[in-house]
């Protein structure tokens, strides 16, 4: 048995090709029925504003599959802590043995977070775009666009945040990092109606992005909602698109900015809806032209912990020293 | 964050009245509505006859809750291999930090089993007994015993397991380690008929205690059934006894003994079913005489995790060299 730290882990595990092509794999065993997914378990903390998350996922066939403990409490930042930790245990599907302790404290959900975030782009947007759009200025907007960009090739990001330091501090880096220009937005408003790619990160408890702001050839990627009191879109934007995506139907109905669509009778049921795996699978088309609109909603799902964990695996066990126990 | 092996654990952990008063604590808890149970998370993984199971609870003011990870791997001993391992994490309910990991592979659950089953015995069996039988010759069968001499003076052990080896291999062990005479039992039905306490401890599929073998005075405790296709115990049995045990109704409702008697419609509604906690905590009694047939059905809570996992930490944490990553 293996065990990981967090430095080790990002030393060898990044946003790239790889990652997203695994990513893109687990959605594929999703849809050709490949994947036990036992729905995800929460233990709720709220007098101390936090929850804890297991999530899990195995793929018929393959040898390892992982079980992801992600904890997020809200207070910490008062503490002088980060908000999130966790990790990702990697066990043995023959033996049940544990063969690798993965102590990401959320890394590597950042990582598949942002790849699918990639994999839906790659189906669902125009294929040459200039302009992409990030709400949200925390680190999957950054690792989202990082992730962008390596499907399509972009000039501008535009972004807005509500903090304006935060904004900024982003507009610095992200220039640094991915040499494309980055514009500051007065609001989500020109955000969206700047862009043709928008990806919303926030945790927002209301919706960010109104229906009235779509525009022919948008997509939007909305990652921020994955509890029933969250929500970044507006719901009436899912009576406006031309093709409604998902990770999970299932989870998105519960969780995700499906939820509040479905409880205010705008998807009345989800047989229109598509699940991302049923397009990398190429049993459902992606966008076919660049007139329509698209919306992908991701919650994230155990399948991507699983093909994560068991890729920093593999990375990390060739790479460098063992750890034994 | 501290890492401890196996067998760290066993050297400060054992079937002690610590332990049955810890676990007796949780059931109390449990029945005071201070715990949060998220339902158990099952992967099944049929083509290697395995399954692990996740369970949880949160007890409402405790600085930490556990996270059990449990595999159950049933071809693993044609390979050499133990059949269960795992590990149980103990996470701070403040910052929800990883405080602690217990890489116990299965030796707390057994702790923890046993300390239930000693609860059970301690408010459900008639005060002065002579007599325990036990169904089965595998660790459990031991530390159900072993517990049971904490809370009860007997001085006979009647075993029966298809074994005959194993039978023998108990009775030397437990004679030696307890003190006690044990009697080999040709059938499950001689058990019954000699012993004032019975526990089963095994992972049947078909019942091995009939309702014609009751008698008065008589305590059962189940503790082998944990999944929808296991049973220990006629159902009929549940329509013949005058208290009805069990630790979660909602739990053995789905994977315990009473799940087959409610399909039988033996038990058309859980009314008359008491929690352990409900006893332990005073809201309902115990037994009343000595003519009372009693039996208790216990799947395994994630409450008797959480509480073992604290007590196991405790006494590594003050006990040991810290192991520092």
């Amino acid at each position: 048995m293996n065990l990981f730290k967090e430095e080790e882990i990002r030393k060898y595990v990044a946003v790239n090709e790889k990652a997203i092509e695994i990513v893109e794999e687990g959605f594929m065993a999703l849809a050709n029925g490949k994947v036990t997914l036992p729905p995800i378990m929460r233990i709720d903390i709220p007098e101390n504003n936090g929850e804890i998350d297991v999530k899990t996922a195995y793929i018929k066939g393959l040898d390892t599959f992982a079980i992801k403990i992600s904890s997020g409490f809200f207070n910490n930042s008062s503490l002088g802590l980060p908000s999130l930790s966790g990790m990702m245990i990697l066990f043995n599907t023959t033996t049940g043995k544990t063969e690798s302790i993965l102590l990401d404290n959320g890394y590597l959900t950042d990582v598949r977070t942002a790849a699918a975030g990639a994999v839906s782009a790659k189906y669902l947007a125009k294929d040459n775009i200039q302009h992409v759009g990030v709400i949200g200025t925390g680190t999957q907007a950054r690792y989202q666009i990082e992730a962008l960009s390596k499907v399509r090739e972009f000039d501008t990001i535009h972004i807005f945040g509500r903090n304006e330091e935060a904004a900024k501090k982003y507009a610095v880096e992200m220039e640094a990092k991915l040499g494309k220009k980055v514009i500051i937005a007065k609001s989500p408003e020109q955000v969206v109606k700047e862009s043709e790619i928008v990806v919303t990160t926030t945790p927002s408890t209301t919706p960010l992005i109104q229906a009235e702001w779509l525009h022919p050839g948008l997509h939007i990627t909305a990652i921020g909602s994955d509890a029933e009191h969250k929500q970044e879109l507006d719901e009436k934007i899912f009576s406006q698109v031309d093709m409604i995506v998902c990770d999970v139907k299932s989870q998105v109905f519960r969780l995700g900015e499906l939820h509040h669509a479905k409880k205010q009778n705008i998807i009345q049921d989800d047989s229109t809806i598509i699940e991302l795996g049923e397009i990398t699978a190429g049993f459902k088309k992606g966008r076919e032209n660049d007139g329509q609109i698209t919306v992908c909603d991701l919650t994230g799902t155990g399948v991507q912990d699983t093909v994560i964990a068991r890729f920093a695996y593999e990375q990390l066990h060739t790479k460098i020293k063992e750890f034994q126990l």
